[in-house]
């Protein structure tokens, strides 16, 4: 296997260096080929490196840096203020070619301006989208994006996101052709706004995309397709209306399962089970979601993730450095628009 | 009680008379003022009034046509070619002052057409809005609109739909001061589209609504606020996204409740409990949306009702009725206009 490195923002998320090195070191113990850069305060950082074996030790390289970016930083501002900040130095490795992807739990906003403009869009890409994985029904997860990177999108950047999603699956999931779909108010081809129903027709016209039609928000999990485009003003929502909904589900059933004394004894008995499937509902047991369509590899995790999640995350990020996930995709969006103009 | 008289589109739904009829029944036997137009096919109508009691049966008039609106005319079509179907005769009703409001369970896109072009919009008010409540934790439900009937807003109607939201929940919560929240990607002003934005500026601006800023899809359901409004596209998403998740949570209960001889045990002894609760997610248990905004009140009841959710919407249809809601929503937006010039 070839030596993979990662920089990874150690200070970023809600518990900074607590998670995100102790989930380094385990990335270590797991691949023997990765190598991290820990980029953020030697001192923080270095508290969590006591006692661990010199094998994993040799791996790891610590950039000093004092400055952080804050979750109220604007992303404008933190562009233009917090050039040392360890997200930004992170990101700096990578386009510099000293890792071959960057990881950061911190401000999302702050995250894709810089890695906007340090790393800049690959050919062919207007903007980058947010991606990440829904549970689904029987099956493995569904890619839905953009997820909030832009809040507008016209049908040119849909199509965009479609195939970088496809390309996403094919890398990370190994599916050699997976379904796409547009997330739509209704099936029926005269549905939707016009961004929808023309990125739907420029789908059509593209053989090498296995595109489904549209899809309505009910099926998001059923496991139908597995990649699931929309703008990400509606991917945010639809994504965190999961969370709010699986939330209120939890107190319902909590409630509902503390009144008299047998239901009482018998939920306390299952509470593990309903516990464990409650869990995979949780979007930090899908974590790291991955910034696509950029000349480098940003993953980020979720701010509050602890530290398997941030291990999850770190794993994606070596899958998809692995697979070379951003030549794979300019490469098939290159063969793709030929396929269209010709 | 001063009579009401409700116009019912007897053949709308997966079911038909078969829902529609018993649940009419139900409804004259519990508002002794109320009277209904059935409209349908006679015969069909007919075969579930035998044997009730005349004080009921009195209270009925059948409208008789065997025309019908199918789930798959597209509204265009309907409007045109369905001119003697249950659905058309029941929204004449209402436009003729016969009745005081109309209910159907058929195809929404043609119930919209058909209602903005017979009964005309209120003053002030560009587009009808199609309203629905969500359960939520520990309070009352929560109003969310539009719910699709129009794919693509822009601030102007976004504003009108807060103002109807807000009214509504006046109207039939009797709640005097209605928390009003816009859907979007963050809590922070800067956030969101420019549509989101501009209309919050003008909620701002509105002294009489009580508007409390930006909501995220994750407190949809927390019950921090009454009123949610966003664009349909957006809001029938968020709809369907929460039946999916319902679905899914339902689906991975079962599935982890069947491992393990003493688990299945128990689970099967407190499944009526987990299947209340999984119960007040389903929507047709918060059934009936408002086509609100019209110069008419139209409720549309889901196409799968079963009896007790048609006639949670009958219900919904005579409290508006009781509270003349057009009116009440002509009045407050009048009034909220001129503080707003002024």
């Amino acid at each position: 296997m070839t030596n993979l490195t990662l920089a990874l923002d150690a200070m970023g998320g809600d518990y900074g260096p607590r998670i995100t090195v102790p989930a380094a070191l385990q990335a270590l113990r797991l691949y023997s080929f990765l190598n991290f850069y820990l980029v953020g305060n030697k001192t923080d950082i270095e508290k969590y490196l006591s006692q661990v074996e010199s094998d994993v030790l040799r791996r790891i390289e610590i950039i000093h840096t004092t400055e952080v970016v804050t979750m109220s930083d604007r992303p404008a501002h933190a562009l233009r203020n917090r050039k040392q900040s360890s997200m930004r130095l992170a990101i700096e490795l990578v386009r510099d070619g000293k890792a071959q992807a960057c990881l950061s739990a911190g401000n999302t906003g702050a995250l894709m301006a810089m890695s906007k403009v340090l790393l800049k869009t690959l050919p062919g890409i207007d903007r980058p989208a947010l991606v990440s994985c829904l549970p689904a029904v029987n099956k493995t997860p569904v890619y839905l994006l953009d997820l909030g990177a832009n809040v507008s999108c016209c049908s040119e950047t849909l199509f965009q996101f479609a195939v970088m999603g496809s390309v996403l699956c094919e890398a990370v999931d190994k599916n050699c052709s997976p379904k796409v779909a547009l997330l739509n108010v209704g099936i029926e081809e005269i549905k939707g706004n016009d961004q929808v129903q023309q990125a739907g027709q420029l789908l059509q016209q593209s053989p090498q995309i296995n595109y489904t039609g549209f899809i309505e928000g009910n099926d998001l999990f059923s496991g139908c397709v597995d990649v699931i485009v929309c703008d990400g003003f509606v991917g945010n929502i639809t994504l965190k209306t999961s969370e709010g909904i699986a939330r209120l589900l939890v107190h319902q059933l909590e409630k509902g399962l503390t009144k008299g004394f047998f239901v009482r004894l018998m939920a306390k008995m299952i509470a593990p089970r309903i516990n464990s499937v409650l869990n995979q509902m949780n979007p930090d047991h899908y974590n790291g979601a991955s910034l696509i369509g950029l000349r480098g590899i940003v993953v980020k995790s979720h701010g509050s993730a602890d530290e398997s999640a941030y291990l999850q995350a770190i794993s994606l990020a070596v899958t998809e450095a692995q697979r070379r996930l951003p030549q794979m995709i300019e490469e098939r969006l290159e063969s793709i628009l030929l396929d269209i103009n010709n």
